[in-house]
């Protein structure tokens, strides 16, 4: 039995040796790595805050004192010093362990967002709120030097520093990285500092010299003031945190547990906001992740521990088709640019970047400002491609609203991981992107149902200069392609029975479900034509023309059936003065639970089975007797 | 005829003599108070802007040098300056010059989005294309210090500080406020050297002392850096510029005309990123803003010049009602906390804040922190009311989500100048709220119709400590009382025939409209119930089953029709097992020029006759004997 199993609490951690301390990082690391070879999961940024996160719990008393893990991937260390060690087995199973905390697992984890940035916001917010009811205890945020690029956490910092008293310990858990290398003026700042040795002895070798100096009077000790900042910012970043009157103490060596004990203690003593720079390094512990230089293993599918090599390789997926359709693209088109949130090989701008490095820009985690410097690019007469996450997408919904669309700038947004994606938890669910964009007028929007029609819409996309336009796809492995029957419009008629009275339209990955409820559905004497719409915003009117010649129009989206396409499409129909029988199938406007992406459809009811169940009920009620035109 | 009626374009000033342009910057002062004295308007950012638009519009190229205006409110001196002077009696009204920049107006003018924090992203993207495209003109963003309180300008900052040899300066236009003073720690900082006339002989002087310094070696030029750096941050903020890598231009006298025309020029010939830093006056020239301590009249109803008191006193709106009322509210549970975006007046907190001061937070321009920091506040035991206007939401859509509903966290949005708001043009309109909340698990939305169901719905909204909780509202008059004959649920039945057959939902400040529509369509012998939902989300069950009575639904809304009250009612119908004929009366998905209020309103159709004549056609459609249930 090792000193981890022993560890039910925080509480047991202030008991321990420093042998026992050194003997639980590496059975932490260990953990670590063997449950996220056997589940995958993220396993750079838990390797590289082992002694943070000892530490931390060593010297705050959490739950009294509320600690906040930013963009929560890097909280598995927190999970297992919270008397959650047992639980890896089951780490991102349905029922199991969530990849990022949890209020329902534990009363140490407080924000369960995995959105990047929302730390400092809530401390302060936490911060205020002790201050009010005069409580004395502390509000810890640890946050990455990669979620200090997206700009909630500059607002938060600008109002943390006019915290006067209140007891609010920033960390910053500096390595460098967000998936890749941290971008940006301030990054840069950071690297220096990092890759400077001599930080310390040559601090002090100038602060000896100085008390050596000979400057007398008023003067002398403004003199003496500006020298010792000087030097001190040529060296930190606290030039930057200072003016905006925040204490900062660092940097210190984030692997170093008694020095960041030592650091946090003094944090904790400071009675005000303070911001503490830990040095980390993502990875650390383990050579093969260290080494990865695309990500340190940021996020890993199972794998091999002895090698690093993932243990099944997954189909090539959309972001692959899209990977190679836009270097295509780019190759013909010298104005098409790609912009990335920090994601460059998980949105599949890589490719792109190695054949064109001067047009892909990678701006951060800073979604509203991938946006509208998109929105400036297209002004000044190119034509960028934004590729993001769909649930990232809802960072910048007025940017695309306001800077974007009533612009009328040819930005493309392609939109990764629509739909639902499951293991990560409700809000990497990208199903509230097809709604919200729905809001946005002149905007076009594109749902490919496979990797042909992926690489057909995305250039009809680019090819749109004066508005917005979207390509969005699911998680995943592409399905094969769906051939069409005939092009309607701009859409594709799939599947037709003569005389049919039910008229169904099917969205982006959910085209095959709908097609195989439709081949049950006709088990049961249904006569059923299938169309995919591929732009879904706005619709073909010869689309809308034809559903309304039906007895019922059944819609089907991997998307919320609030306000998404099949709402839209309600509203088509009406406008055109149809009142045919619509029925919506989406996803349930809810928060979905963590669990695989083909159990969540089950459980949502976007199975082929209960989509022909709907039909053939429906068609039942609706028999021709009581046709309503 | 002045200098001011010469100009017909940028290159006109660039001729004029030293003592031409001083009269010009009056001539354009008396112009600035004179139509905004008529006709209402931003007067406060414009006067303060008088010599720097001038200077700027003199050293660079405009259009072929592109000049954003950050929140473009600031930019009727560019107007003038660009050929529009004789335009200004038409300001903001229908057809009209706009309140903001406008490319139909004119190629000087590229942002028409008047919300905060845009340009530098806008500015970035113009660079990076230019420099792609091979062009060397220059990107010039003038953005206030009020604005950099926003998180997007702190993403772009990071990004434009990579920028290398790209053209961009950044003009930082410090008056200290935005309306009211600006707040956080960078502001502080500003507010120390703005408040320090001493700069520029400090330090000379300490450069003079330093220069007669005994250091040797190569330790010595280090130390000397170290010195000058330390100096110069202790009196300007380029500590916190550098550390991103900005070169530093400042501070300047913003109403000195030749210093910023030496600042700009210095800036324009450095052949990278700079930013400029000018200190002005809001309101500059006219004593009587100046004076004015709320605002320095930052935006003004038509007033009277000699005194600056309003000429017509606006009626007690909406914003006057939720003032008062939070106060009492305020008084009874200490829980209730205030938190606004820089906009304390506007949104009527100022009474709260006055008796509270310790109680509300003002977070400067920055409305994802406010959401995410009312979420940790919540969490920590608080009850916080984020009072904003309704388009400013936008900005903080994934925080309204995952931050806020994600976690059940019991926070209540005050949503002011929702629908449409008309005069200052199309990205003021709150037309898009209804629909982006209607997406947000868990969240409960309440429209008001008049001041008693105001003051009733945010009592009942801050009592809901377990989600979020929305109370939104138009701009200007609250209408009188509407009393209910009965309450349904939580809903009020207002009007109601015997056996009526068509069924009115009304949301807000529409009500009025929807009940007169009512009986315009009796007198065709339409018999009608109107109802106030008072929550359009969720609907009371009662609400869904009473309309599923009738034969047509007709629904009325101040917001997008699409995704909204109607459309959302709509699918509770049908999710009832309902295929009652719907007709949505709202906001076409269509950015609005500007014009007055009842002017858009009427466009849109949203009237009592026009709504009235769709009842009266569908009835007729619809007859009994057609029946479908």
């Amino acid at each position: 039995m090792g000193v981890l199993d022993s560890i039910s609490g925080p509480a047991d951690l202030r008991r321990m040796s420093d042998e026992e301390l050194t003997q639980l990082a590496a059975e932490i690391r260990e953990l670590l790595i063997c449950s996220v070879a056997a589940n995958g999961g993220h396993l750079g940024p838990n390797l590289g805050v082992v002694e943070l996160g000892i530490a931390i719990h060593r010297i705050f008393d959490s739950p009294r004192d509320r600690i906040v893990w930013d963009t929560g991937h890097q909280a598995y260390v927190h999970k297992m010093l919270t008397g959650r060690a047992n639980d890896f087995g089951s780490l991102r199973k349905e029922g199991g362990l969530s990849g990022y905390p949890s209020r329902a697992e534990s009363e140490h984890d407080w924000v369960e967002n995995s959105h990047a940035s929302t730390s400092l916001s809530y401390a302060d917010g936490m911060a205020k709120a002790n201050q009010i009811l005069g409580r004395d205890d502390h509000v810890v945020a640890v946050i990455g030097d990669g979620a200090l690029t997206g700009g909630m956490a500059w607002e938060a910092l600008n109002n943390i520093a006019m915290g006067g008293d209140r007891r609010l310990v920033v960390i910053v858990n500096d390595n460098g990285r967000s998936y890749t290398p941290t971008v940006g003026g301030l990054a840069n700042r950071l690297t220096e500092i990092r890759t400077n040795p001599k930080y310390e002895p040559a601090l002090n070798a100038i602060k000896e010299r100085l008390q050596r100096g000979r400057f007398a009077g008023p003067a002398a000790y403004d003199a003496l003031h500006a020298i010792k900042k000087g030097v001190k910012d040529a060296l930190a970043p606290q030039g930057m945190f200072e003016d905006l009157g925040l204490k900062y103490i660092g940097p210190v060596d984030g692997h170093d547990r008694q020095a960041m004990e030592h650091a946090l203690t003094q944090a904790k003593r400071f009675g005000g906001p303070v911001l503490v720079h830990a040095l980390t390094t993502k990875g650390q512990g383990y050579d093969i992740a260290v080494a990865n230089e695309n990500d340190q293993m940021h996020q890993a599918n199972p794998f091999d521990r002895e090698t690093g090599e993932a243990t099944s390789v997954a189909p090539a997926g959309w972001t692959s088709v899209f990977r190679d359709e836009i270097v295509r693209i780019a190759d013909e088109r010298p104005d098409v640019v790609g912009i990335t949130a920090a994601m460059l090989y998980p949105v599949g701008l890589d490719a792109f970047a190695d054949k064109f490095p001067d047009r892909v820009f990678d701006v951060g985690i800073a979604e509203q400002h991938a946006v509208t410097s998109a929105a400036g690019m297209a002004l000044a007469g190119l034509h960028p491609v934004v590729a993001v996450y769909a649930t990232f997408l809802n960072r910048a919904f007025d940017q695309v609203l306001l800077d974007v669309a009533l612009h009328r700038c040819g930005v493309t947004f392609v939109l990764d991981r629509a739909g639902v994606t499951g293991d990560d938890g409700p809000s990497h669910n990208g199903m509230w992107d097809m709604s919200m964009l729905q809001l946005v007028p002149g905007l076009r929007l594109a749902a490919p149902r496979d990797g042909a029609q992926l690489r057909e819409l995305l250039r009809e996309a680019v090819a749109v200069d004066d508005a917005p336009t979207v390509v969005r796809f699911a998680k995943g492995a592409v399905p094969d392609d769906v051939p069409a029957l005939e092009r309607l419009g701009v859409a594709d008629v799939l599947s037709r029975d003569d005389d049919s009275d039910v008229f169904v339209l099917a969205a982006g990955s959910l085209v095959r479900v709908a097609l195989e409820a439709a081949d049950i559905a006709r088990q049961s004497g249904a006569r059923v034509t299938v169309v995919d719409p591929r732009w879904v915003k706005p619709f073909d009117p010869a689309v809308v023309e034809l559903a309304a010649r039906h007895q019922l129009v059944v819609t089907v989206e991997d998307n919320g059936r609030q306000g998404g396409v099949g709402a839209a499409f309600t509203q088509a129909l009406r406008d055109a003065g149809s009142d045919v029988l619509v029925s919506v199938h989406g996803v349930e406007q809810e928060f979905l639970d963590h669990a695989k992406r083909d159990v969540i459809l089950d459980r949502l009811g976007l199975t082929p089975q209960a989509i022909a169940d709907d039909i053939v009920a429906r068609s039942a009620r609706n028999k021709p007797g009581t046709a309503r035109r």
